[in-house]
């Protein structure tokens, strides 16, 4: 059988010769590293700071093949993200692989392809692994899990800081928001929307790194995916004695986003993000944080959206571009099912 | 809607209140330390070692209960185990769930407590999470990935030692083999067979790391998980210039196993195991490690079941009870999937 024609098979799963090969010839020629090499079931690493950062994620995402995306750079973006707004610079990720029996392999080399070329791109290293298969049914084609491990300079270290939050504070952003969510819902669906959505899906540690190694006033970082920017800021403002305020016209959305929300009734507020970061920091500095984040590709519509308020405590209120105000809560139904 | 009613919704996964909700009264309720309460998307850790070990592993089996266990005790013992014969002391790990809607929230109860119980016998702090939910039909029940990170004491360290296997070095085990793949099996297809078989899943962290601590001649572990002793002794040998060898007599079987095994057509030694380790280390030092394991509750039965030969470089040969010799190759069909 061709390559192209070559389909998973549950002896693909099985911890036999055959995995064996799917593992020598797919897995480690892309991911190749030194580490990898080791092919032990776990991976011996050097551990250099007194403090690291460990996180998780799986991806369920529906469809695999999305605009600006797939299943692979995704799981590499999303993990690389999570370590980096804790303030952590990325360095090792595991990759585990749920996969359908019957899955084409010319999709999985696809997605492995994609998966070490974001890692490359991010300066992340692939340590370690799993590959399982189920029968075909079992699970909706692949599901990939990674997890990461990041180094923590001390004097960049932000947990913590969420203490320093303070009225007057502002709130910003990288660029237009609910490209990820949209992009998905369009894939997913066939909308055929004119103005084409692309996901924002990118790995983000450069740019905070740059913030963060030129600024010092920065007090909370978030990704905001699943439940977007409204869920990131009504979890900061939680039990909290300030609120945040933010301003409908500031909000950086663009006009493919702004149509299908407006054609659809999604509020793109509460749409997924997998390549934006909400940053907290004291107003002083922000002009530089800004200068900083537009000079990156991956900020150059960098805004300021709203500000830290002593009013109305635990809430998240937004300013219409009408003039009237209205309270962003945080989520409770799912319209967007599976969008990582 | 009674507790016992209840199931799982796809907004338990939506990043939103519900989802949060669930985290906070079943999940941190188990699980809760002091690092798992940063509640951030990647978790703070101390490191005081120059190295760590690092793995990941995702659970599928099916069913999701079985005797001896359940997919939550499966989920920490395996990556435990992963950790543990790496050389490593096992300290922390994530977990992440792929839950199909409409899941019993009791079950999911049930095994979050078992995840919980058997993370506090073996030593191991769960850190981090992720909660993943997908439409009915797209995941079968339950998946869980853990990963795990492990403290690196550079004097035990086993990587590398494995240059250091010469003929005369003996095979150990901690006990009778192929358990966990016939509990599963009979748990599976009901085939009620009289002799019960209970899965061996346990943590072996505390037994290896008893034997490291007093013994310095151990050069090679490994678990013998998917694909049984045999695959693991064929990695093993692999290119190598040595073989081995194994005596059919000495091979611990229980009577239920046994007794499936032939009936069923399977050969115990490419049976799956979750509680056993496969030890290679200089036959000086054997007796004291045999007297170390037995003494504890995972290692009564331990037992030598073979040694590194000259003969046959590469390959694994059998010598059965009846006086022949038979080549144990490596898995390639999959007889048994979705025992891990």
């Amino acid at each position: 059988m061709s390559r192209n024609e070559e389909k998973i098979l549950l002896s693909h799963g099985n911890g036999g010769r055959i995995m064996h090969e799917l593992i020598t010839n797919l897995f480690f020629m892309h991911f190749g590293n030194r580490f990898l090499k080791q092919q032990s079931d776990s991976v011996i690493l050097p551990s250099d700071s007194d403090e690291i950062a460990f996180t998780t994620d799986s991806f369920v995402i529906d469809p695999l093949f999305f605009p600006g995306g797939d299943i692979g750079k995704l799981a590499v973006c999303g993990t690389v993200n999570d370590l980096s707004v804790s303030g952590a610079e990325p360095l090792f990720i595991s990759v585990s692989f749920i996969i359908e029996e019957g899955f084409p392999m010319k999709d999985l080399v696809t997605i492995v392809k994609s998966l070490a070329d974001e890692a490359k791109k991010a300066g992340v290293l692939i340590v370690t692994g799993d590959t399982k298969v189920v029968n075909k049914g079992k699970c909706d084609k692949l599901f990939i899990n990674t997890s990461g491990i990041g180094r923590i300079n001390k004097a960049k270290r932000l947990a913590g800081k969420i203490r320093s939050i303070r009225p007057g504070d502002l709130i910003l952003i990288n660029g237009p928001i609910g490209e990820h969510g949209m992009a998905v819902m369009n894939a997913r669906e066939s909308f055929n929307f004119k103005t084409p959505v692309k996901s924002d899906c990118a790995c983000l540690n450069h740019l905070i790194r740059e913030v963060l190694d030129h600024t010092t006033s920065v007090k909370f970082m978030r990704d905001p995916t699943r439940g977007g920017v409204a869920t990131v800021l009504n979890e900061l403002t939680g039990t909290k004695k300030f609120g945040i305020s933010i301003d409908e016209p500031d909000l950086p959305v663009g006009k493919g986003v702004r149509a299908m929300c407006e054609l659809l009734g999604f509020d793109p507020l509460y749409v997924a993000n997998e390549g934006k970061v909400v940053i907290v920091a004291a107003e002083k500095e922000c002009g530089r944080i800004l200068e900083i984040m537009k000079k990156n590709e991956l900020g150059k519509q960098s805004a300021v959206i709203g500000k830290v308020v002593s009013d109305h405590p635990g809430k998240v209120v937004l300013k219409t571009e009408t003039g009237g105000k209205r309270i962003i809560d945080s989520l409770t139904g799912d319209p967007l099912p599976r969008i990582c």
